[in-house]
């Protein structure tokens, strides 16, 4: 597949905009554990993903870190460019999770794009909705929801993403993408295990009943 | 001031929008305490205020709430039109902490000018990706920072906004806007209190250091 079908809406594209547009992107890689951006001094461009898998994290003074979204084959990275909007105003670090694979359009070739088309334009607002809708959804999770109903709903998500219910994860792992402590996550997962939610081995978590995890969740 | 000086982005429209526009908008006021918007079923319209102060926040199925995000005079309220973007997938309410005045500008009229005017297109987008700033800006306080210095900047914003040092607010609307319990904000005032950095009368915070809050936040 090459980027014109890649590209959401290429057809609403004029001719010139998509010669303009093909003539900037390249296809690169960013190998599993790669930061991909690093804040708002980073403007590297638009990521269209191809394969692998991308997270958008925020980071405290401390080091500490916590997940806001992701990002899978077909979706397009928006704040990776957050150069093309001054109204962007938040530090956000994304990383391959995997080895990822995607189109860089360079920010101001889109930038241009849009300026120049009302389609582009609004497939934009309907991006950022969408991430939006994401961080509105953690808000709540955060504000409403205990640490073990939200590990809960993490080891699902997860399992559903990989497609296998031995999950290769380290607590801190687990500890990075939901806002918290390593030992918090720890103390969690054995109460997981003695309740017979989950096994626990080096490195790894495993699912044992999953209804269960999410009657919890 | 009539609607044209008030729209921000007036001059980039075209006469048949202006007009458009012109003719749909009306005038109206939301008095203290007023819910002008309640989730996604709700989509009254866009709000341009001309003034008074609305607050945006998301609640829990248990009635907690939490302030995402205040609008002031000139400010543009997207989110009560919510229904102009499938993406937007989150309930917000919005409510009038004064009595307000604003433009109200009809959903599907605005929806109209963005699929037609890239310049409205792109306006949409900085007023998306600004209230998307103020959300992360808040999940990082909620995430990093302790109820205490929270409390701190909270009144410090609120003695900004009204232009006194004396504060007319209960413990509950404190804790309302914080996203916490009664209870954690009456021990937090009674921690500041002893420490001489505040004094409470029924129904009144007052500021004394203004500097020690500073520095406490």
């Amino acid at each position: 597949m090459d980027f014109s079908e890649r590209f959401p809406i290429w057809g609403k594209l004029t001719p010139s905009e998509q010669k303009m547009l093909l003539a900037s992107v390249s296809l690169r890689t960013a190998s599993k554990g790669t930061v991909v951006h690093k804040g708002n001094l980073d403007c590297s461009g638009l990521l269209l993903l191809t394969s692998g898998q991308l997270r958008a994290y925020i980071l405290s003074d401390e080091g500490r870190e916590i997940t806001v979204y992701r990002l899978f084959e077909h979706d397009l990275c928006l704040f990776s460019a957050s150069c093309i909007m001054r109204s962007i105003q938040f530090e956000l670090f994304i990383e391959a999770e995997k080895d990822t694979e995607f189109w860089l359009i360079p920010p101001d070739i889109y930038h241009r794009l849009m300026e120049g088309s009302v389609a582009v334009a609004n497939y934009t607002n309907e991006i950022m909705a969408s991430r939006f809708s994401e961080v509105m959804w953690l808000m709540e999770q955060i504000m409403w929801k205990s640490m073990d109903k939200r590990l809960a709903d993490f080891l699902l998500q997860e399992s559903s993403i990989e497609g296998t219910a031995r999950l290769q994860l380290t607590h801190e792992t687990i500890a990075n993408h939901l806002g918290t402590h390593r030992e918090v996550v720890t103390r969690l997962l054995r109460y997981l295990q003695n309740e017979g939610l989950v096994t626990l081995s080096r490195g790894v978590v495993e699912l044992k009943d999953e209804k269960a995890l999410q009657r919890l969740s």
